[in-house]
């Protein structure tokens, strides 16, 4: 879910507060990870994330085991983003009294499952009683080589934007939930991208590795949003083309269904879990070719990288409009 | 505060699926951080916690400023539990929408200045939006040489059990602010015992270092849980004495004040963030004399370590009474 402006402001307030890297600590808030020397070489990479029953997830019709599998998978797409391997996990529960063992057995087993398939392993946390809501918090820990690691700060003027795979998918699945739709056959894939998304660490290590890729970041609060962060963390602007940013065909189908605008879903929808990554032009075939070859995936280009400031839509018919972190609140109708 | 049973049945139902240390993981869930391999001959110690609105603490009688420093300590209290150091923090802060601007900065404030103190720095986390309340989730990363580390599940039988300083304070300051008596001069000491603890960092080096202490934890859930941790986790019992557990005067003349037992408040109350920790009889006078010279600090003999299980507890007539686990839902009022 895509932040408040309120939000930005306390977090843009407590940044203020914090001293640079230093020592050990390689660079703190700002990125998807706080980023820690390791061995030689070697980097550690950690990010705290909380989820919030009634703001992040409804348990009407989100399953425990799901959730569980989701709570994971958010922060290991974390990991991701910066190219990095998930290695330990910790979690904490706070949990209403109302709330059953079968609810926390299930939820442990997809929180779990999620780690094994991608060689996570839990080493700690808590049990706390909460009042009115559940309550997930978790520790994900990464690492990576020095020379491998990915940032959002190091775009460059005239990279091209890509992204790993079709946008507004897991906006469409909430919609589609909220609606009462959360069963019917055709929208599976989209429920699915809402209540059990995919973390790309695959493809953030193919990328990480390729040493073309300059900056990226994984797709959480929407394109509109996650670019205006790389934007201003590089100090760099960009210009997204509408046309270009990739909609399945069912994400059309169930936008038509819903009385929604496809495009907004992707734009300031949020929660693809997608990566969001800049390339110089001379590299963009090369890293296409790697990715087909090693995973067998689409990339997409959705735009470019200008000098100045915040992110511009350029439309079909030549408009161009400011979208900089334009996320849910401000697309919804 | 301390768990209930059901808290704790689900705790261990999560750390049955949870595989033992292998690799970099040295111990995994069951201590009071998670102990990962770090450079030659150094650890890195984890630990992550979460305070709820209305369970752990109440904004009506908590300072904005003095409930932020109390975040930090109580996960710092984690780290010199092990005798480490506390080095990197991670915070998450849930928000409900009616909480201001001001209190978020005195929050902050208050966290940041305990960080300051005990040489720990704040490297990342999240703020998002809550319904009805706020929750607080702090990750704290600490170091320790891998000879000094101190963990609860190697006390010996015979060893006797110390405490590095009175029990029960936090309890009864609890106590005091819900009856409104928080801000009386008379009972500053307890009041601040509740609403500013200090973590014993300075005592858990010392302790670490001098090579004579078996096993350690901080005292969180009270001396009954807390020692029935260790009883747990050692495989041994533990005798304590009622006429030996430390207690203020203040903590008897507030517990004439409030109608309570002050033996009860520090058994059960739980929150004092006192250092216990055993030591073989042999060794109780050089560490009292090390920890006197350095720190001018003064160590109290509450019991010893026994063959078989449990906490019982020996009253001044000579009658005994298993205490395990009992913390303050089994003795309030």
């Amino acid at each position: 879910m895509s932040k408040t402006g309120g939000e930005r402001a306390i977090i843009s307030r407590i940044r203020g507060l914090i001293p640079g890297g230093s020592g050990d600590l390689v660079k703190g808030i700002g990125d998807d990870c706080a980023i820690l020397k390791a061995g030689p070489g070697r980097l550690n990479l950690v990010t705290l994330d909380t989820l919030v029953q009634g703001v992040h997830f409804d348990p009407a019709w989100h399953p425990a085991h799901e959730l569980g599998r989701k709570s994971a998978s958010v922060n290991i797409s974390d990991i991701a983003a910066m190219g990095a391997s998930p290695r330990f996990a910790l979690l904490s529960l706070a949990l209403p009294r109302a709330v059953s063992k079968e609810w926390v057995e299930s939820f442990m087993a997809g929180f779990l499952e999620v780690l094994t398939e991608f060689g996570a392993v839990l080493i700690g946390g808590d049990t706390v009683a909460s009042g009115h809501e559940i309550v997930l918090s978790i520790t994900m820990f990464g690492e990576v080589a020095e020379t491998e690691v990915l940032t959002r700060d190091t775009a460059k003027v005239d990279d091209l934007v890509l992204v790993g795979g079709f946008l507004g998918e897991a906006a469409a699945g909430l919609d589609l939930c909220r609606m009462g739709q959360g069963g019917a056959a055709q929208w599976q894939p989209l429920v699915k991208a809402h209540l059990d998304p995919t973390p790309q660490v695959e493809l953030g290590r193919v990328l990480a590795r390729s040493g073309l890729v300059h900056a990226m970041l994984d797709l959480s609060d929407g394109l509109a949003t996650d670019l205006a962060h790389v934007c201003a963390e590089s100090k760099v602007g960009a210009e997204v083309v509408a046309e270009e940013v990739p909609l399945s065909d069912l994400l059309r189908k169930a936008a038509s269904f819903c009385g929604r605008s496809p495009l907004e879903w992707a734009l300031a929808g949020g929660e693809d879990y997608q990566l969001l990554f800049t390339v110089a032009p001379d590299n963009e075939q090369r890293l296409r070719t790697l990715v087909a070859e090693q995973l067998g995936g689409v990339l997409y280009c959705v735009g470019r990288i200008v000098e100045g400031a915040g992110v511009t839509m350029i439309s079909a018919d030549g408009s161009r409009r400011e979208i900089s972190y334009q996320g849910f609140e401000h697309f919804a109708g």
